[in-house]
């Protein structure tokens, strides 16, 4: 990685590389982009956010007091842990067709129920104070997949300020899945 | 938590708690344990460990070299992100009582297929080398998930291997479920 030209093997539409896309955007990694038409969600990709933070510790993802970034483990752990593995591709395909819809949102509102209160007490601007962290690189991908499988978001304010403010930053734009060189034409944007 | 003595909030068979207990044990941390009653799971209590690791750093339970800390940190979130989540109680409810044997077997199975074959190249004596760290913390629970919901392991030997090994050391003893305050006398051994 030190030497030459990172790749990301990404999936346009998958949260996981997603959430890589903002953290290289973010430190201003140049890397290249290899398609992978392949959803295998989790968060596995927690580990590679990491190893940038690790690596390239400018703008920093992670904040320096322990009890913080204890806080930003936790939300994005809610996440990646708590919600996503629930609803990602495979899961899906268990579960049938036509429950798809409830199984999802069944699988996203009491993680969201929990993630709005745990953001009263850490969230500023962002999920953990003014400062954009790993948290938000997971909440914006977790946001949308809420928003495909039609959650309704209005009893969850905070989320979706925070989430409205991230879409503003140019990192969460040029890495959204409507970009992707592996997006199809019908969804760009 | 650095005035006074922590207080851990525990399940007996929760694997969260494990993990942590194993924390606690292996950095000799003295712990009060509150048990709740309630099964919550999700990989949350990864937070706790990293936060662990950042205020009693020693024994380290990440590796210092930033590729190994990557591999500790991608077997911990194949586990708790892509195991876990989906073997846990709210979501057997959800799958129903005659489903839920076949439900935890195809969650557990495709994970232990890509867990053993990363431990290929970064196992040594435990998961990543040959010191204890974060990874063999999540592994220990996740296999006595495995043997709760009857996978066969025989496909696994470096799995089990591992297991086996780490379950001869006392903070895997001590930290065991069948040894907790609230575990009931009949699992008690």
């Amino acid at each position: 990685m030190q030497a030459g030209k990172p790749i990301l093997y990404s999936y346009f539409r998958s949260s996981c590389s997603w959430r890589v896309r903002i953290a290289l955007a973010l430190k201003s990694i140049d890397f290249e982009t290899v398609p992978i038409n392949l959803i295998k969600d989790g968060g596995q990709q927690l580990a590679i956010i990491e190893y940038l933070e690790e690596t390239r510790p400018t703008p920093r993802l992670l904040p320096q007091d322990p009890k913080k970034r204890a806080q930003v483990r936790m939300i994005s752990d809610i996440i990646t842990s708590g919600i996503q593995p629930l609803q990602n591709l495979s899961v899906l395909k268990q579960v049938g067709q036509e429950n798809q819809l409830t199984w999802a949102q069944k699988a996203i509102r009491p993680g969201f129920n929990a993630l709005e209160q745990v953001l009263w007490s850490t969230a500023g601007k962002y999920c953990v104070g003014d400062e954009v962290s790993m948290a938000d690189l997971c909440l914006v991908p977790q946001v949308a997949n809420a928003e495909r499988f039609k959650v309704d978001l209005t009893p969850y304010p905070t989320i979706s300020r925070i989430n409205k403010t991230l879409m503003a930053l140019e990192a969460f734009q040029v890495s959204h899945p409507c970009r992707q060189p592996d997006t199809p034409p019908e969804l760009r944007a």
